[in-house]
């Protein structure tokens, strides 16, 4: 379980997705286990077929994993996660996967329709029609969290990293100011040393393509 | 394995929603692998604080699995395809919970979004903006089928029980007429007995719900 893992991601995006690529979740997770990954990039800009056959929709990121080509950044969470310390045993296994369902389908589809409406279409309109089923989303997720530190039994999860990563467009755009709860648990998670090790090396390779791009225009 | 175990609906829906409430996912998974179960109802109109003490969402369908309760359709399903015919091993594992996450996060919030204007906002203006997307996300989902018969390792597995599902309400609504591959692989999954005793039995559900709503009515 210690051999090296390929995660590829973009090779470049704009400012306003830097730090929120979903590379950032393996990275994490990874960063969590101690377990060695390299980077692989493909265009973001034009789309190759090589990039289609491994993954339908045009998305990052993806694992390679010996043999093993795998996308959809929950299921390479919940891949990773197997057999360590992330993935809890017995019903909290279950649980785990419940959470991380949570987070795809019943909290990322409202804040991604609202980052969506506001930083793709610039349509503020839009955004603001969004907001409420957004904050009405994150209020629920907060009773749900009930006052724990973490999201099952006590300890870190990886559904901790999906969720709180989630989290993060929310709360960089004030949506936790009035919820102290889930505000508090997004600092708890991404205060650990693995969250900033994947923000840090994420954030790197944004500086790296805007410096190759820097030179290629020239 | 072969304990029965209790599956939380609601108490009644509106006509557009019968067979489309998400407990009939693990219904389908339950007749396919042949253990019993049994029904559980929440009221839909007024949401108890019991049921949001169990769904911090106020969402159907809930599980309980001896001494385990769980939400959330997608991981009620991996839950219960667990060690059955339903979950193939090794790295097909991993990708029949590779397109159970795509199912819930890349397919599925396109069609709710589209679903939602049209059935519930009744916002032909809003669906139509909603359309080109989902058939994107529709086209990129059969490419990723690539002409075979099931999601997985050429086994019919618990993600086809997923996206089949995800799929029968853009089925229904003439989005898949131009795209054979899918509107077959729904006919295939569908025509499948174990999915047609799932959802006679859901129907049968919202039946009585009306006989007993128009006793009351009375």
């Amino acid at each position: 379980m210690t051999s090296p893992v390929i995660i590829t991601t973009y090779d470049w995006v704009p400012d306003f997705a830097k730090g929120y690529v979903r590379d950032l979740r393996p990275r994490w997770a990874l960063e969590e286990i101690g377990r060695p990954y390299e980077i692989n990039t493909v265009p973001v800009r034009e789309k190759s077929p090589e990039h289609y056959a491994r993954q339908p929709f045009g998305q990052v990121p993806l694992l390679q994993d010996g043999a093993l080509s795998l996308f959809e950044s929950g299921a390479i969470l919940i891949h990773l996660a197997e057999s360590t310390e992330l993935m809890p045993p017995g019903d909290d296994r279950a649980r785990t996967v419940q959470w991380i369902c949570a987070g795809l389908n019943s909290v990322e589809p409202f804040s991604m329709q609202w980052a969506s409406a506001k930083f793709f279409d610039k349509n503020e309109a839009a955004a603001a029609k969004c907001e409420k089923p957004l904050r009405d989303r994150l209020a629920k997720l907060q009773n749900g969290l009930a006052g724990h530190d973490w999201l099952v039994g006590g300890k870190f999860s990886v559904a901790d990293i999906l969720i709180a990563d989630i989290l993060r467009i929310p709360a960089k755009n004030g949506m936790l100011d009035d919820l102290h709860g889930l505000a508090d648990y997004v600092e708890r998670a991404t205060g650990r040393p693995a969250f900033k090790r994947a923000y840090a090396s994420q954030m790197a390779h944004w500086q790296e393509a805007d410096t190759r791009e820097a030179g290629t225009a020239k």
